[in-house]
């Protein structure tokens, strides 16, 4: 049970983990801190957050818990606007979804009180931002991955796990590093392709026709393209040399792709196209097994 | 109304076509016809068709309206077969994802009844294939595209209008090659890219681990790399020369954008990111608004 967990960043992900927490009792009093206002009202009126602070000084005082649910270029100055106020018993924990820099971020900033940081992210989202779009229910069944640190204390890992657990979400453990090299094949690479390609097509002369014509295959592949394009610029260049290596294996791999294509070379198109077929069944069978029964939570912690 | 119609292939698209014009009442008998005795026993029980032949003879006898409903690459074989037995009355329409080549076969196979045959292209589709996948409504509210030939007599083209709308879908007229380029940007080329990128994680040694963290983004961006092989194989190849084009601007995309990264060109980055999600908001809210109400079917014939 928490007495007060502080959010920064009151949007889609820091206000369904305060929903999260509200919805299972954890919590007594949830603080909301922005410079902005606006959302902050909102988030207030929605039930969100039960107090509103644009200045940290009173919004940290007594706090179990700070949640950092912001742009991952804004942490290190988010970090440092809280430090001066943060208490020696507050953790603090991020929803960033690249974590190499981040950590590195917050050691410069925090120094000798890195051990109060426990990094986090997890792996959930909606196509919609900001308060309105925060649901008490948007980590159930999900991953909360935390890449702890050496400095931190067992119990300050295990609050955090705690927290997420209240949600929902389930507790993964990697390295900061592991973390960045995985989401950058699985999530940033494709964000930046699927931008990529309905960018090529707005682009194009004739590109109402071809919008025109576009189903339902063009608007899955492309859902990703309707997040934040500030909040992808930032994970593109926080997480560039993990994302840079995935891209130019996908180049290598188009490429090949070309040539097949090129040489009218049907047994070598169909060995790509069946591998993934192949590949992509046994992960959705293994997702599917994995949801069943519904309630069971089989962290890998 | 028709009194017979037959379907070349009674999987998914030929099924649902089926199914689509027995629900409006729209025709007495249909006929399934395959060489594999399997599926059409199958499409036989599940009520998709009235009678099940795996040779045209009898198949054809007396037909108003033949759809072929198979991978592309057979339909020369196909009409091959179907043409010794073809009434003058019959018309005959399929529902191949490309047409060019579709056009091409047809006329050097049916020579001067070229005139029967009204090239189509239904754009709907589910994740699944099979006499068990074809459902009713499948094409209600979807295009159907037809590419008519200057030999088809407006009454052939009027006929297989008709016949879509019954299952209503909405009619689309498009030259075959300027058909191919469309869907070879909004269509072929994302099935390739979702397959390249499937195949690449697949192959990386620490694939399990990568999956393990693949979440809804990567799921809705992959999804049609669930589908069949075979099929994306003939159409890559059948569209080949408007599919390299598409990929060719596709690959100096990502050219461009691997140069914003390794620049750590944020503005960028954020450019093409932000037209992409401007560009993709605007379509969906197209799409959106084009819905409702809901029962009106504005067509572009």
């Amino acid at each position: 049970m928490f007495d007060k967990v502080v959010i920064v960043g009151v949007g889609l992900i820091g206000g369904s983990f305060a929903l999260g927490l509200k919805a299972a009792g954890a919590v007594k009093t949830v603080v909301g801190l922005e410079r902005s206002g606006e959302a902050l009202a909102r988030a207030l009126q929605l039930g969100i957050v039960d107090q509103a602070y644009t200045t940290p000084e009173q919004a940290l005082r007594g706090a179990d818990l700070v949640m950092i649910a912001a742009p991952v270029a804004q942490t290190p100055a988010i970090l440092a606007g809280l430090l001066p106020w943060l208490e020696p018993h507050t953790i603090v924990t991020d929803a960033g979804s690249t974590k190499s820099d981040v950590v590195a971020n917050a050691r410069a900033v925090l120094q000798e009180r890195i051990a109060q940081f426990v990094p986090g992210h997890p792996i959930a989202g909606r196509e919609s931002n900001g308060p309105d779009a925060a649901i008490p229910d948007l980590y159930r069944g999900k991953k909360a991955v935390l890449t702890p640190l050496p400095e931190n204390p067992q119990a300050a890992v295990d609050k955090v796990a705690a927290a997420w657990r209240q949600c929902g979400a389930i507790i993964h453990v990697l390295s900061p590093g592991e973390h960045d090299k995985v989401f950058a094949a699985v999530s940033h690479l494709p964000h930046l392709l699927a931008y990529a390609l309905v960018d090529d097509i707005a682009n194009k002369a004739h590109a109402d026709l071809l919008f025109q014509y576009a189903a339902s295959g063009f608007r899955d592949f492309t859902r990703i393209a309707g997040s934040s394009p500030e909040m992808w610029r930032d994970i593109s260049l926080a997480n560039r040399d993990a994302l840079l290596g995935e891209l130019d294996a996908y180049l290598a791999q188009l490429q090949g792709l070309r040539a097949c294509l090129a040489d009218a070379d049907g047994p070598g198109l169909e060995a790509v196209y069946g591998n993934a077929q192949r590949a992509r069944r046994a992960w959705i069978d293994a997702i599917e097994a994995a949801e069943k029964p519904p309630a069971q939570e089989s962290g890998t912690e």
